[in-house]
């Protein structure tokens, strides 16, 4: 398959090459380095990126951050960044791309575990993840030829748990080759409209 | 109680009217009419509604809408009415009014069931629903003094079947009382991070 990796260099981004990396052809993208550059906050530049690659199988997206910070003190302007970035950066990503995915191709998208297992300064990031559970169980619906759309939503990643583990007490980091094989699962498998979760 | 209802014209808001009313004192709070006028859009409007209203010991959000339209020709700017207007509203409503809110005192926002059972059209609505859950979820974790917050979900009410049968098919609809009362659990109870299921 040929498929679209935006946020190839991140941590998660990376487990994903790695798995997938071993059977298809990945196109990487991100804001700063990949084949192709893209800046998701902007639709023109998510455009120019799907003009840019032309017809793909999959699109995975595992890039987007959200606002922590305490939730008694949070500004609208604060909450407004995990909604432009984390959602609506995936959720453009599959609005301005479903006509450039082949038929029976998929799009994965990537929330992670601070809905079902919130934490402190997480709340931003909880509404985003859950947010994006709710969309995908919703645009599965609406896919057209076949083309289906889930999220893999994995805990703390065992290569960025030493990082945060002031923020997540108790969090059980998991394996970024499970984390890798989930997106596989959603590639390369049947499932639509889920919520994948890598504990 | 002293109790803030905001969106009291609705009808959801009737609803709660017609239960919580029986027991407690209800201030209205409408875009157009009611005992205070606020503008859920706006901050300074809603910072301007706790100013006049003063302490109470509940807030309740019955008010906010999503977009409703095809996913494949969905905009960037049709989606964000969704998450300006039913995610922002109420949730600046709840990082606004945190200091307004007497102590054991709580929130309670509003969802519906098109995140866990969604419909042709109903991609936005389905996205903001699972949000304010994950934001009940979080937020919860951080609420000051004894403040609980929960969301209520609700399946279309009978008073809106018909209205929206095109829309929600082999939807049953919920009895009124049902959804009074659920908010009543959520306003009188103990429980807090709450997603309340009506069905």
């Amino acid at each position: 398959m040929r498929i679209l990796l935006v946020g190839a260099t991140g941590t998660i981004g990376s487990a994903v090459e790695r798995e997938l990396g071993l059977r298809h052809d990945i196109i990487k993208a991100g804001r700063s380095s990949g084949d192709v550059i893209v800046d998701l906050m902007s639709t023109d530049s998510i455009r120019a990126m799907y003009a840019k690659v032309g017809k793909v199988d999959a699109v995975i997206a595992t890039a987007g951050h959200a606002h922590f910070g305490p939730l008694v003190s949070m500004t609208n302007d604060q909450f407004m960044v995990g909604l432009n970035d984390k959602l609506m950066g995936q959720v453009n990503l599959v609005l301005l791309g479903i006509e450039h995915v082949n038929d029976a191709g998929s799009f994965t998208l990537t929330s992670g575990m601070l809905d079902r297992d919130p934490v402190r300064l997480g709340a931003n990031a909880a509404t985003v993840n859950a947010a994006i559970g709710g969309f995908v169980g919703a645009a599965c619906l609406e896919m057209p030829r076949g083309i289906r759309i889930n999220v893999i939503s994995p805990g703390v990643l065992e290569e960025s748990a030493a990082k945060y583990a002031g923020f997540f007490a108790g969090h059980i980091p998991v394996s970024s080759k499970h984390v890798g094989m989930a997106y596989a699962k959603s590639v390369e498998g049947a499932l639509t409209g889920k919520v994948m979760i890598v504990d």
